[in-house]
């Protein structure tokens, strides 16, 4: 499990006077990358070798609401990992009382800068093993 | 069933050179907000009223890629309404070439200025009825 | 004079209840694509052509607040074309009551693909030479 | 001078392959609340007082760009303090490698919830006092 962590920025929040919740998707995305980073998959690099890692889906289920003034925490798990994509678990708190805020879930693939899919597996095999080691399934 | 479209701005993309997957959930509320205008009930006044509308879940899948240029185009189904709640679905095409982009799904609750459940079929009974009549359950 | 005109998205707004500042400089590039577009300038096209024009300067003043429920306009200018860059001022309304919400500046250069300046007079003289004749000098 | 430091997030960038210039007038705001803080002003409690601090106007030059993958690094320095507004400037610079990417300016005052504007040095004397010793004339 990978722990990402930030402060909420003033412009994260809208009329409602917490979060939109768009961002929670733009947080997972922060936690996403911070994770892989953490298993020495760069992003970046990743993307100047020709690997790019769209989003096939993403879900999120709000539990309670984010302020400004506040810390979130994001609990990242990698869930599963094939040849040509994986998906990630990730549950949102305020870190100051551990309140879960939102929950959810995106899968990936991997396509080269056509487009076409591409096995991670086949182009990186030292990276695929490596994330490969880090799954953890859904309990 | 609800129509909503517009041109996509230049700032939804990102580095891959298409709409972020992010903004797919703002369409999604953009598109809402617009069904539900088009069912008579206001959004901004709604909440004048002290009525407000959290998202509760969100779900997309995205199918093909959104770019600078193009226009998008949301059908946007009423799919459930609860006195307490009520769900939508969405399908985002390219308007020009009636391409998939992403199908979703959102479902909301209504809450008052101090975050307590309300019944939307007590509080507004008409508008209740309104939507409640819009309703298009999922094929 | 171009006229740019939408309404506000609930996203836009933060928790002082009103549009996010950082939004109105979104809505100035908005209208500038907008703006180009009616003279017959399309910014995709041209960036298909490796022609990119990024901002080199935002000023903006904000003069009342935007509101979710509202639509907004810009009034966009051309104020001034070199054979390198361009000018713009933009000011922008509340559609309904025509009470100013804020005006501003930016300014924008031509580069290619490698980011090296270019001349749009010698790359596309006959853009250049239309969006020459629209150009509004600041009274 | 204060120095707010952070990873630059994918969904920052643009088609341009580099920061959509407006997230850096959302980067001026981070730094904003961190430089405030530094001073012992926490901007969410200043709120809970009803003391809000809208902007009345942002500059920003750009000087280079930024591309996802590196960390931006603003210095900010509070150049101004009347009773009723404050200005700041900043210098947005790549950290690793210190080349400037920005400067700018934003200049705000102090309102309370009725939109009518306050004076910090009668509402909050210790806070003004704080603020004005740490005022940095622009050289």
């Amino acid at each position: 499990m990978h722990i990402y962590r930030r402060n909420i920025f003033y412009y994260e929040t809208d009329r409602m006077q917490v979060v939109h919740h768009s961002n929670y998707i733009r947080w997972m995305e922060e936690a996403r990358i911070a994770c892989l980073d953490a298993l020495g998959v760069c992003y970046a690099e990743l993307e100047a070798k020709g690997i790019i890692s769209p989003v096939l889906s993403v879900e999120c289920h709000y539990r309670s609401m984010s302020r400004f003034g506040e810390t979130f925490r994001v609990e990242t798990k990698l869930t599963e990992v094939t040849r040509v994509s994986y998906s990630l678990s990730y549950r949102i708190y305020d870190d100051a009382t551990g309140e879960l805020r939102a929950d959810g879930t995106s899968s990936h693939c991997f396509i080269n800068e056509k487009g076409r899919p591409i096995s991670l597996a086949k182009k990186e095999p030292e990276l695929y093993e490596r994330v490969c080691r880090a799954v953890e399934p859904e309990s």
